[in-house]
């Protein structure tokens, strides 16, 4: 089976594209990411590597705005998701110019994945590394949508969803836990989710909040750490809630 | 044998193209998928793969219309669907626009087929690891007509056929079901198709139904459950009908 | 003497382009074919595949005409002979408009075989896996002609021939029977030399007729069934010919 | 040694091109043919292979005319052939516009041999398999000349000289015979050279004849028969002859 | 896995791209480079390889400017590193002209990082062998900023760091004793840092400063000797000091 | 070592091009080429193969001009000398147009020069395997000079020099009996040197004289035959007053 | 290893670039060449090679001028020298076309540096087997320089150093006999340093001297020889010197 996978755009006997499936490995071990929608905000959070010490932790945010009304956050290769993203960027940009309307998140995404696509397919290129969450909200209907893309470049529209290091715990954890809630309530599951897999709070988590009104919001490290201490709290008081009963009943 | 398969565009000695069979394996790793030409309609349905529960089941449509009058089903991968799926778009609106006139769904079926045959010939690429049903009313006669496409190149039209996962057990079906119906009676053959290999009801499938009159329609889960609901009835009926007559003649 | 047939472009050390051997390959798998020139016609005959039930038999003729008074069958690839047929149709249109003249049979056999030849000699692309039976009128003298192109781009004229699966066996029985024959006569020499490798009559025959004064004219099932008919009836005569002299001159 | 031979434009390390050697292969496999340089005329000979019964005998000339004064034969791969037929006959024509004046046979034989050589230099191509004879008349001079070309490119100035299959029997016996001859024994020359490797007579044999006054002349299958005759006849003769003298003497 | 890494763009089964990461061996290989961000100024510092005695000391600064305001330092091949900094100068003023404003610190940084991630997904070149620190103050906000680049086109702001030869030690250094502090102490910490890995003093260093008011300023081997004397003087205070307090105590 | 010749633009460890190395053993194997450079002449002789008896002893002089003051002969592959030759041609009538005098030799030397070396650095090509003489007048001075290149598209100056088959054998001889002479001295002196390698007189040896005054003259094979028999003479006379003068001095 | 020194721009694991490293090994098989900068002259001298006995030792000078005020000497591959030659000289006059000044020796040793590394980082050429060394004075301040190249592309400002066979002798020797000189002295210093490896004297050696005053000036071979017995003489007298002080001091 070996000898498949080196040639880039070549089917396998039984039909694999193994150069994908390689690639999807780099998103398998890049951060760990996670997009929750809610009634009135979709939140994007993403694992940030325990950042050296000296590294400006203010340095490129790992979730970035696409347009005003359109955000997302990947797992994979760093490098490639700054090529993704520029080009979505300009896309964003010159829809604007040309059609004198925004773009919709569905566009933007098609746009995306359609650029994934024909690395997969065409010679003298590798697919790009990388699986992306894109959160946004109708530019029209109002409706906030997330959808995630991956290196093969197909993508579909989640309530929730996960990817790169760990994805299927959090996704098991989004599946169990998911409501459609409102404000503060959706940043809480989407930090929850991440807390499976990820250690210790804030400092190693970003999170960002896109809604109708006030576009991408970037939470601070102490409002995370404040939400990831309400968090523990809550558990805490279910877990003494558990034995409790016992004791109030007597 | 082994080494005539890596390159994409060379014969085997016995003259095989092994990369455009290996997209075909990729096709019946596919989800299944059915059309069936009624007098006044032509259904297209799909299996749809367990969506992830937290999937939003409103989003990518596998059926999808070219053109008014026009639409495409398709087994394989689904990032390719789209390449294919958009080039044809763009087709049908080119040939409205230069001829003034809508494409007969022959003419869109064999520029489909085209890019895939050159997909085949040329080196640097792949083939489209993709079988497309196409479903149609001739602008100008009104005559129904169903299409099917591989990843050779080659199309064919038919009163009903099936590609993807298990075609040849959905294929034998329709031949021995098939007969030109009407209406509800042609959604509920290509139910019963779908049915031979898909589990449960209208959560795993996705119908749409293209008329003369209205262009395609896509049938909600409920309508699906209902008629699901009706085949299952009667079948029950058939089979108590088969008991029965032994016990009724007595 | 394995590895000089990977290479598109290759001799091997004793003179062979493998590719194009393979590629004659996929025309020996294909479907019977047969041409046969009368005095006032070209008969052009295929085998069809044992068509699906369910396929639309209407669908996708495999004689088909390039020009008003030129016609081509082919054996091999289907979705290879739809690229060199639109090109053939293209250069047909493009002499009537830069020529004001119609393309002699010959002239376009050059074209296509020209097509066929260049896909040999340069690399990133493999050969046609196609061989190409062209019937058709000078539309200066009026006299008919028939000719063949395979996959190295060679081509040559016949009074008849045949190419695809089985052509040896239809090639000595043309040797055998050819006359030079006007109108029924031609078509029912075409369909005898198809029926030494075709099992059952009309169903599994396509036929078509090119005269100077009507173009091209596909035969219905049932006016093949008809000959086929009498073909047989002609055959149990002779049979029954042969032994009654006995009898008779008893 | 056999790695050197794979790749197209690269040398051997004994200084060999591996690719025209074997081009040459597919040269010594195909058609005797033979060139012989008359006082008034030239005349090419080729060996056809035997007609099947059924091809259109006038069909596909082996020795065509580039130009009123200059034409060619050839042996080994017949659609290459076309290609280069077709490129020399667009040189002859563009010379005449652009200079105003026919070429010469040596200028034509140069661009021959010029494209020839091109392929065996450059990447992404395979040389021709084609060794030709080129004769015509100075049309400044009036002189006669015959030239040959191989896949290498190299091409000489012959009085009589022969390619293909068993050139080398031809060639001999063209070294021991050539004389300067006018009119029908140049032919006669020709021919006895073709019989030395071709079994019987005129109906495998294609002979033309180029003149300063009525450029190329195609002799029919009657003439070259009545030819034959006339040899053998002489032969008969001469064998008669050398026993006679005995007798004679007596 | 060894075959993995021969082809440029493609990715390993566990989704890595051997070429980057064979290209920070490269970088692992080259001079060791440093880079420190202070309130007032950022300071770059290089090892200097052990110049041979010959070599002009003057002649091809490590540190070069590539706007009034920007500075980069490099480790990795040094033929490379010319072709990114000539192409970021070109940036540089190319924004100057159409913007009418310098460039910021970041965007020239995401321009040599976007050139980087090229070389690493399109077939035909490698990867550059090259790390690059860059420091400069923002022409806008006048705030100072240091960024690295690797060879996988990846980027982030940092407060201090190192690369090439021995980074390791020295990013251990500078975790353990940096500081945001101004003018000289900036120096003094890049200088310290440097001499955990370089040997004997200024004669193998090289230091610039990027100051607001002043631009890159270039430190004279005497300068350098001067702090790493003044460096030394303190480091054997300090180690005096702690033999001396036992003997003061008493 | 054997792996690193089939690339065409690589060196080996050791720093060997080998493909460069191949082609001359090409050169090598080619007929025997000699230049020796008079005080008002340069001469140029090869070898000629034994010329199959009906070749047109006229046709392809392998010693040419490339305008009316320079000439070339060459050893290697016929078909590259041509492509090389025109390529001189044109730019030498290119020169004369663009800057309105004649080309040095110098200049042309380097022209050809230059287009061998560009074939040993680039894919896609195999250098020319030819070595060329060139000898000529400086169209200023007046004064004579001969040259010599190689496939690796080096050059030099000579006084005399050889090249192709035995070309050292013609070289020792060269640089023990060359000396300036004039006229016919200088032919007599190629054409002994080409005699150290080439078995019988005139028929086998081509000599062309470059003068200020006449351009280049081929001489007639009456002409060479009457200087190898002055040659032998010569030397007869030699060997016999080698004998002579013992028995003289009796 | 060796299986990543055949691809051209391809690391090995350990980062290294096999083909620059090969090349470099052409290099050492390359004449030697030496540079010495004076106070007032920038000497260049290289080793010639056994001139054969009949090549015009005028020809061919291996140190050329670049511009008035610019000269080179190179060791590797002569045709590869020739190439980076020219284009360096054009360099320098389009320099003075456009910027109407004359070009710095830093400016053209970056543009030639510069093409040798654009040939190891992109496919389908090979680096130039190649290392210069550039002598000249600035034309604004006047001051002498001295440069070398090598395949990578690096450059650095040498007072004094050598390249090509045996480099380290004469680069041990001028390091330990290196003092900026006027004039002879300069020379001197650079026949000395390639006595240490070549042997007999002026017949074998190449110098040439670059002054402000009157840019390059090759020394005769009569010149050469003075100087080659005048340090011959001195090392006589220092020998001498050595032994006689004992002798004197009795």
């Amino acid at each position: 089976m070996a000898r498949y996978d080196r040639a880039i755009t070549v089917f396998s006997p039984d039909g694999h594209l193994f150069q994908v499936e390689y690639a999807l490995e780099a998103v398998r071990k890049g951060n760990a990411a996670v997009g929750v929608r809610g009634l009135d905000a979709v939140v994007l959070g993403v694992e940030k590597k325990s950042t050296p010490k000296l590294q400006d932790s203010r340095s490129v945010k790992k979730i970035v705005s696409l347009d005003n009304h359109i955000a997302l956050a990947c797992a994979g290769l760093k490098a490639d998701a700054r090529v993704l993203i520029n080009r979505a960027r300009i896309e964003c940009q010159s829809h604007r110019l040309t059609v004198e309307d925004p773009a919709t998140v569905e566009y933007i995404t098609r746009h995306i994945a359609g650029l994934q696509q024909k690395y997969t397919q065409s010679g003298g290129v590798r697919p790009f590394g990388l699986s992306t969450l894109i959160a946004g909200f109708d530019p029209y209907t109002g409706t906030p949508s997330l959808y995630q893309t991956d290196p093969s470049g197909t993508f579909q529209a989640w309530k929730a969803n996960a990817t790169g290091r760990n994805s299927n715990s959090m996704r098991e954890f989004l599946e169990k836990n998911y409501k459609e809630t409102c404000g503060q309530e959706t940043v809480k599951l989407a930090i929850r989710a991440l807390l499976e897999v990820v250690e210790s709070g804030g400092k190693n988590i970003e999170i960002a909040v896109m809604t109708k009104e006030h576009g991408l919001h970037q939470l601070e490290e102490a409002e995370i750490d404040a939400i990831v201490a309400e968090i523990e709290a809550e558990k805490a008081a279910a877990e003494a809630a558990k034995k409790a009963p016992a004791t109030k009943e007597t």
